[in-house]
């Protein structure tokens, strides 16, 4: 079985990073990262990425007796993108495909990412970054093909904040869309209160997956969720926490995000910093 | 007592990036990063950054039986920068202010370190950004009046192929210079073997602190290099841990380095990624 050592390193940042978002006191960070540490020990071999952050956050949670310690960071995020909001839309509007310029936009907000790091570069600079950028996977072909033939999308959600830029896109498929968020506070993941503060209301039908673990483990969905997964047509997947938990779920799923981390960046294989559109494959 | 908690992490990474320097077998890395967890977890409080990593180190040695896991990568840098030797000595003979050209290229060589991450960005690029920065802390003033009054230079090296760059400034020093070395391996950090490589001995006397920590830790150096510190009218100090260990230790001593990780630049204060000549001060 394949272990992940290097994110434990990551994982462990991720604990202080979270419990300093909570608390000042020095007594408590020490705390969690010292049972952080103990947990990490205690893992089993071969846990995947998205069960260490569950378990490592619920730790976090529990310790410190928080339920969203991301809050703060996540109205943040939500508020600086939607500050740039009229800049995006402008910028797809002028664009010569428009569509593809949506998906960039897209893909740009994949950068809000505190699982990743506890600062997000300035977001204007990643948008004209990704803009121009040549995608080191690049399956926007087929997702063409797939928005054309679909009648409507399931849209899976990654992170506060991120949130608005997906709007932008959204807002160019002429199809429904169904916008799912996690069922509970995770890192900063957006939740249905994150999508709604981001305005994703007013052009897609909100719904959560019943479940608090990052990316989408399927079996830890509520059954309501996955029968909605299983009978969509089209499933766009944002993020890495996605893409590590579904790029094996078949060519129905297109995963849109930027490879920020090496170990998901040498999964792929696609350079650390890359901006990927990746249609999914069967195991 | 302070707590260095941002260091956990990063020491985590080290074990397993040092680690895979000595083995493929999975299993040991597995069994080096579940050690290392407990090490953390039983860590004093206010243990430094230097006191880890020497306990890091030695559990990695002992635990592989390899003595010095880095011997590849250093002798690579070394490689890599005499292959550099000719350009920076050009560079150096053709600035206006060949003494502080060969102060920069030293401070340039700085980024080579293990420590800090597994990837050592462009050395050229790296030097060229270091030529025209301003600097963060600036206390080369104060380091020309002591090079100016002192008749001799005690030089504390950082990390091996680092070692070049600081040869290209010993060549502009008009100073007998006793280059320093660590007393055995640890980390990439330069030993007498390593500063030979780099062509040291042709314009500097090498003595070795007989000690196996990181930085100048002096009560574990021996009293022949502690005398030696002791008595040196002015002390050019390479590298982070130097300056976490020497920072206080008085205006004889001078610190050359880039502020590359968070936990030292916030100390200074100087932004991460700036180049800094700072002069000692007393506790």
């Amino acid at each position: 079985m394949r272990t992940y050592l290097d994110c434990y390193p990551c994982f462990l940042r991720q604990a202080l990073s979270a419990a300093r978002m909570v608390t000042d006191d020095e007594a408590a960070h020490q705390a969690v990262v010292t049972e952080t540490l103990a947990l990490l020990q205690a893992l089993p071999s071969g846990t995947t990425p998205p069960e260490i952050a569950f378990e490592v956050h619920r730790l976090v949670r529990e310790r410190l007796g928080d339920s969203d310690p991301y809050a703060t960071v996540k109205a943040e995020s939500t508020r600086e993108a939607l500050a740039l909001y009229p800049r995006l839309t402008a910028l797809v509007a002028e664009s010569e495909d428009p569509l593809d310029a949506a998906i960039r936009v897209s893909i740009a907000g994949n950068i809000i990412d505190f699982g990743v790091s506890d600062d997000v570069p300035d977001l204007w600079a990643t948008v004209e970054r990704i803009m121009s950028a040549t995608l080191a996977i690049d399956d926007r072909a087929g997702l063409r093909s797939a928005l054309a033939a679909a009648d409507r999308v399931l849209f899976l959600a990654d992170n506060a904040g991120e949130t608005v830029f997906d709007r932008v896109l959204l807002e160019k498929l002429k199809l429904p869309v169904l916008y799912a968020v996690k069922g509970g506070p995770i890192l900063n993941d957006a939740t249905r209160e994150d999508a709604l503060a981001a305005g994703l209301g007013t052009c897609a039908t909100i719904v959560d997956n019943g479940s608090r673990a990052p990316g989408t483990v399927l079996d830890l969905c509520s059954p309501e969720f996955r029968d909605t997964f299983n009978n969509a047509p089209l499933v766009i997947a944002k993020g890495q926490a996605n893409y590590e938990t579904l790029s094996e779920a078949g060519p129905r799923v297109f995963c849109l995000l930027q490879a920020k981390c090496p170990v998901i960046a040498d999964d792929m294989p696609a350079p650390v910093g890359s901006a990927v559109v990746f249609q999914g494959t069967l195991r």
